[in-house]
């Protein structure tokens, strides 16, 4: 079962494209956490309990992580082991950015796939193909390629147009026709920017998108979902974090939006 | 005294544009270490003790400590510890080319300056000034962007014409002239293409760049000094990895790249 379909038989079998994102921060969690051994860990862990049933997917950033040095990286490794076990046929990225030379990949592949667990990872299409192909050629793992991202400067050479085209189209095709051989890509498309992304499911046919922005960063689901599903009416994972991490209710919350998707 | 102002001044000293990447890859440590404790720290003690003195930079690259999850993150922080304590002139480049929305990246900038105590971290462009604006705003470390980067394939969104020039020249020129407002801003051109570097250096002025590609990666060391340097002769971070940690004689090796340097 290629790593694609894993998410895909997911998506289906709990109706969802909800993803939800742990960016655990320390400084944000709720006081009854800040007590205990590993802090970052129980709060996922509770986040997991309320969300699971709505969910196709998890998504770490490991910036929240590494802010604690080595006590953040192992509750890292402890969330995705507590995941693995449990709750094995959901899919789990890490937000992780990352992008180096070839040789120096060879140790991010290790520690997200190999170490962590991870079955995914957001890159940095910065260095082009050829630095990245430690990942690419990982037919067990997928690469989720940054495309048009959601922040609000994103343009600044993503906009940047270039023989008729703006760069992150040239990204879209170039991961599309090129680095896919293996059938692992995907792209990363702000919900913030449903144009770019209407014309990024033009571009790459079925391709599953990782569109975070709903939620804090005031990106417009109902635009998203109407122009950004695949045939088969799945192919994005929309995520959220703050907005149902650090809610009053995240089970309710998490719950309001699965149901708001399914519309 | 600002941050660039620390390299220069430790360059000057030591009359060295010579940097050291610590990227000890714990499956080519020399077998002596593998029975250690700390095998990645001693191994780095052990380098640092042969080099320190014709270096002006450290540069461990972050890859190869996550490659070992906490253990890796653990060592990498006795690494850094160790330098501060014993070798405070030398500049410390944490070489993660991290770069995520402006507040995510809040985590990498307490993991990497503040836990870790790096001066300089390398930064992807992709996401743009916005993005990393919390890296930029801290006046007391650097931000050293990835230009035109020294992989083979460098080029496929590097090289993109926009409006008669290359998105790498594009990159250049914003940082030169709007990123660097605290004058605390740096970048990334590989020695393997010089031809670029010397453009670079015609754009950003006397603006210091970390000159990665020089050894293993077959930079042309006299292409680079010969375009490269600023008035002052210096402004060029020269970085060797592999080449240096694992000859046979480290420090004869960072000798005789040194003293190249100075020629």
């Amino acid at each position: 079962m290629s790593i694609i379909h894993k998410l895909d038989q997911r998506a289906k079998q709990v109706n969802s494209l909800l993803c939800v994102g742990l960016d655990s921060d320390i400084n944000r969690l709720p006081e009854r956490f800040l007590t205990q051994e590993y802090p970052q860990f129980e709060f996922n862990k509770w986040i997991i309990e309320q969300t699971h049933q709505h969910v196709c997917a998890y998504k770490p950033n490991l910036a929240f992580y590494e802010a604690r040095g080595e006590a953040g990286w192992k509750e890292l490794a402890m969330t995705t082991k507590y995941l693995r076990q449990n709750y094995p046929d959901i899919f789990l990225i890490a937000d992780a950015k990352r992008g180096d030379i070839g040789s120096t990949n060879e140790g991010y592949v290790t520690a997200i796939f190999d170490e962590l667990g991870f079955d995914a990872v957001t890159l940095s299409p910065y260095l082009g193909q050829e630095a990245l192909q430690p990942f690419l050629e990982r037919k067990d793992k997928a690469c989720i390629i940054l495309c048009r991202t959601s922040n609000p400067g994103a343009g600044e050479f993503q906009d940047l147009v270039t023989d008729g085209k703006p760069v992150w189209q040239r990204v879209a095709q170039n991961v599309a026709k090129k680095w896919n051989k293996n059938g692992n890509c995907m792209l990363v498309v702000g919900a913030t920017y449903p144009q770019e992304l209407e014309q990024v499911r033009q571009a790459v046919g079925e391709m599953w998108l990782l569109v975070p922005g709903i939620g804090a960063q005031g990106g417009d689901l109902e635009a998203v979902l109407k122009v950004g599903l695949n045939k088969q009416g799945r192919g994005l994972v929309i995520n959220s974090s703050r907005g149902i991490i650090f809610a009053d209710d995240p089970e309710n919350e998490s719950k309001k939006l699965f149901a708001s998707i399914k519309k």
